[in-house]
């Protein structure tokens, strides 16, 4: 069956062969920022839909699934936090998810592109409902710069919401940055960084935790979750620990769609194929 | 993007707006079955693919999650399975991995289809390596009559690897059937049944499970796990379980891709919107 192109966008995961269609009524926005290309579609079966630079960022429908798995294991792995910082995430999912934490002092979201936020709060409402939250403050700068100039010791949990590890993106993903965060990071510290489809992208998962482990986090571990609208569905995130075990985390009663504490647990269950590499 | 209908399979779920494509090299083969349209595909990324009624069926690459979860956890979960029943599953998949338990007397398995099980013989051929085996017995026939006419208690687990439940496999969701399950399995018997997308197909869950309770198995139990070329790329099964406990089961040690101990216990964690609906 052929899609109708004024219909459908479709993303194509050409190094799998592999492709997803959504099905749209309008196109709500499009503009070429300093940075990308950003567009908004009204979908008739996931919301609205946000592009950057022609991948799927998010939609109404499934982002819970992403946005929770970035934040609250993290959060919960963590003794008490109280200072978090974000690099990217400029829709602001992940903030309004660690604002739902009662301990949080403040958040710091730092993402390159003002216009993400931009059109989040404009296409995006419900992502953006924190915004005004007085613990939340933003910064549209090089997420890079921005954690190798902050003080040591200085956030108790970093997360990474980032692109794929493409263009700009792929200084994200350096042992230069994760030593960066890893200097940023309180004596009980955590960082997460989403790692893409353990299907697709098995070497890249491996090849991130190694280079997290190479500048001194005493444990990493791996979040697995699905994610629709994701390449292969399936996505994962990792965490590196400064001082932490992986096994241990706070129960807490948040309200979520996706995330509870049974989730937190089996989310760290290790398919066989990924631990034959070890 | 547009893609060349010429190069690439489409599977549209129109009810929501989405679709999956894979790029294929080759159409290996296409017939009109008795019952249904069989078509197979050599694809670039996902090795063979097999459709009926233009619906994926399976591919080499992923079907390893699919066929593990629906053998691995329902067996673990019986104190000693002899005796295996499987409705569908043509392709010979859940077979194998059945096969792979010690302690498995034999294995009946029902599909209406015999150009299924052909198919497979001839382009997957890991999947049907042990269709020689002597414990394995197949029948070319109507699944719901045969499992009406077993003899009462003949069997420990049944599983049921249908495809959606349209047509004729409608029959494979109803009550009657669920009963006549019920009736065919030995006293610690459990069934397991495919049931569809948590994102996409809730209700079906719901209802499903709701008829399997209703016809008086003592507990229902869902696993959910990732199959990158089904419906949102998430999956779910339904144990049913006729007089005993979901939480336990044995640790085998079988040599499997995606399913371990681990895995068993986090297949059963729910996600927090599927609890809701309790």
């Amino acid at each position: 069956m052929k899609l109708n192109a004024d219909k459908w966008f479709t993303e194509v995961y050409s190094d799998d062969g592999c492709a997803l269609s959504l099905e749209f009524s309008e196109k709500l926005h499009e503009e070429q920022t300093g940075w990308q290309k950003l567009e908004i579609y009204q979908t008739t079966g996931f919301g609205r839909l946000m592009l950057l630079d022609g991948c799927i960022m998010l939609t109404d429908r499934d982002n819970f699934i992403y946005h929770e798995m970035m934040t609250h294991p993290v959060l919960c792995s963590h003794p008490d936090p109280k200072r978090v910082l974000i690099i990217g995430g400029g829709d602001c999912g992940c903030l309004r998810e660690v604002l739902k934490h009662k301990g949080i002092k403040h958040v710091h979201q730092v993402d390159l592109d003002e216009r993400v936020t931009w059109a989040s709060e404009k296409y995006f409402p419900d992502l953006c409902e924190s915004n005004n939250d007085e613990r939340a403050i933003f910064s549209f700068t090089d997420g890079v710069a921005f954690v190798e100039q902050a003080e040591a010791g200085s956030y108790d949990v970093i997360i990474v919401d980032s692109v794929d590890p493409v263009g700009q993106a792929a200084r994200l993903y350096s042992e230069d940055f994760y030593r960066a965060c890893f200097n940023a990071l309180s004596e009980k510290g955590i960082m997460i960084a989403q790692s893409e489809s353990p299907l697709f992208h098995k070497s890249l998962i491996e090849s991130m935790q190694s280079r997290m482990a190479g500048v001194g986090y005493n444990d990493i571990s791996s979040l697995f979750f699905p994610q629709c609208t994701y390449p292969s569905g399936w996505w994962s995130a990792s965490m590196a620990f400064k001082d932490g075990k992986p096994s241990e985390f706070r129960k807490v009663d948040i309200e979520t769609k996706y995330y509870n504490n049974d989730i937190h647990q089996a989310a760290q269950a290790v398919p066989q194929f990924m631990r034959n590499s070890d």
